[in-house]
């Protein structure tokens, strides 16, 4: 374990958001920066789906984080000023506890043992590692995708639990067009006779299922516009075989896809990405109602892109005009980034001057 | 075979795009309607990837037609003045001849050695039928998806075959996110094990292919926009196993999606989904001309529909800018249909109206 990877050990038991239990639960966590004494400058980064605890390097010679660009000394969030935490999500594979970790009650690996993940237990644990920081309310809790999500089930939790929000490509539930992209791309990963109905092992690990599932996914993380300025209209090659690669987008679907097979755990993937399918924040309040007005927070800064297909403005829009009900001051900027839903991984000037200036701008809260 | 359904003989022996050639090849094709003596009313309807000849009844005792709506007495295609043609598409398993046809010199299918088909085949036979029947220019043109692209496939193989086009929710190549998705398509057919290479039976049908490519397809002919509407966040219902249908937009994907298993050939819907792919009409003049300059069209008029993904109106801004540089009057409407790509099957009121109209300012050409 990298020395600055640290675990959590989460309470025994553990209860999850729709019943069910685990015992020896664990989330893998880093952080960066010093909480001051009155723990008021903690900042919570929740992740999306396949990203880690890794957001950005600790020393000149570590590997980069999944934000590298926004996280660190002097950067948009400065590390000279801020604590910020961030775990691997409960139920994924990246050191935390999830379905493919061992069950201490079977020595087996959980599988389809693991209780129902909701983007809840993923936000209830994290919260309970701030606590166990010694951080009892966040200065801001930062989420981008399922992050996102993440940020809004805790603040549905936990009303009073954070005084800012950035909340990234996300929303209060997902459209159905997005429920279709994540349900084929678990479809695909369940039909590979490797998955074995999740008794895979790593000399028959589903390839083909996880492979497919990221060229799916792929075609939503960015976008129309970005392609059609990427890809040449010309033929890349003549495939070894008929209907083999041939067009420049495949290539670079399978070149993608490639890499992606063996970062991530096939079962935690499906558990994670129904997650994202359940979540419903609007299920917090009577139809009409605004689920969030209970929440104290007092500002907000809401992020979206225009060609963002897998949480499109309409679900920023509907965030925005709910926390406007409460005393949050709320900032909505849909950005015409044209690199999709990964525009903030992506566009880092622009993502970098807007999570600044709004973090610049925030009152130290105590 | 239904006292309507006709057949046309391609010439033998029937020259590819590419190159190749087969012998025997047939079109199967319907007509409406009464050509006149001049042969100046006779219009061509093109049609997408999945349609048949069979664009609408003969009479009421029989099945519907997939433009039933638009084509018909006093419809706004009115066969009442109109003689209207509409092919099986080249390569189509539809009763024209296609890569699952019998080849008349093995006494075996095709499959993988039908010839490579372009979509320029597609115009080419479906122009020769027309000639057979008497028609040396058509009246107008008319092509929805990929009949859209082999309408322009015609007109730049015979500039002067045409006087009026309507293209409808297509364009003059695939941007790389279509691309994308068909690739996806194919890649689910191809690798199903009842695929078997081409040589699958009514017996091992490759269901599982067919069905996952429906589903990827069914991503891209609506809209995330109609779907909001469509679907409720609330569940389906508890799934029979985890991760079964469960939400309700995966009810739909799976019933449409069983729906369709059986009505395409797989090996054709390889060709002609490949087809689209491969068509360039900006490959017909050098980078920075017309390709379209040699055409002597007098009127068009071009569709879209902003929620389309599959061909969006980028598209379609580009072929109005280049009609619009030679003599040819042209007309771009870009509808707010929510149903995105398939608008033009379910927007039945706005396109009778649009497509009607144009026909009846249009005058008659000899």
């Amino acid at each position: 374990m990298a020395n600055y990877l640290k675990q959590f050990h989460l309470p025994d038991p553990f209860t999850f958001h729709r019943g069910g239990t685990i015992n020896e639960g664990l989330l893998a966590y880093e952080t960066w920066g010093e909480l001051n004494k009155e723990a008021s400058n903690a900042i919570l980064l929740l992740n999306g789906l396949s990203a880690d605890s890794h957001a950005a390097s600790h020393s000149e010679s570590d590997t980069a984080g999944w934000w590298e660009f926004m996280v660190g000394p002097d950067k948009a969030i400065d590390t000279n000023q801020w604590f910020v935490v961030c775990a691997s999500s409960l139920g994924s594979c990246k050191g935390s506890t999830g379905p493919c970790s061992q069950n201490p009650k079977t020595g087996e690996p959980y599988r389809f043992d693991f209780p129902d993940l909701c983007i809840e237990d993923i936000a209830n644990a994290a919260f309970l590692l701030c606590q166990s920081l010694g951080i009892s309310t966040l200065h801001t809790v930062i989420g981008p995708s399922m992050g996102g999500m993440t940020a809004l089930a805790l603040i549905l939790k936990h009303p009073k639990a954070c005084h800012h929000l950035i909340h990234i490509a996300s929303g209060l539930a997902s459209p159905p067009f997005s429920t279709a992209i994540r349900s084929l791309q678990r479809e695909a990963i369940l039909k590979d006779v490797n998955f074995n109905q999740g008794h895979y092992s790593a000399d028959a690990w589903p390839e083909e299922g996880m492979k497919f599932a990221r060229k799916i996914g792929m075609l939503s993380y960015r976008s129309a516009t970005e392609w059609k300025d990427r890809f040449p209209r010309s033929l890349k090659k003549i495939p070894d075989h008929p209907f083999g690669v041939e067009f420049p987008v495949e290539s670079y679907l399978e070149h993608h896809a490639n890499q992606f097979i063996h970062k991530f755990d096939p079962i935690s993937y499906l558990y994670l990405s129904r997650a994202m399918d359940w979540f419903d924040g609007y299920s917090y309040a009577a139809k009409g109602k605004n689920p969030l007005a209970e929440v104290t927070l007092k500002k907000a800064l809401i992020i979206g892109a225009e060609t963002d297909l897998l949480f499109p403005k309409d679900l920023q829009i509907d965030l925005q005009s709910l926390l406007k009900q409460t005393a949050c001051e709320t900032t909505l900027n849909i950005t015409d980034s044209i690199q999709g839903h990964d525009a903030f991984l992506v566009d880092k000037p622009l993502f970098s001057e807007l999570v600044g200036a709004f973090l610049n701008q925030s009152e130290v809260c105590n």
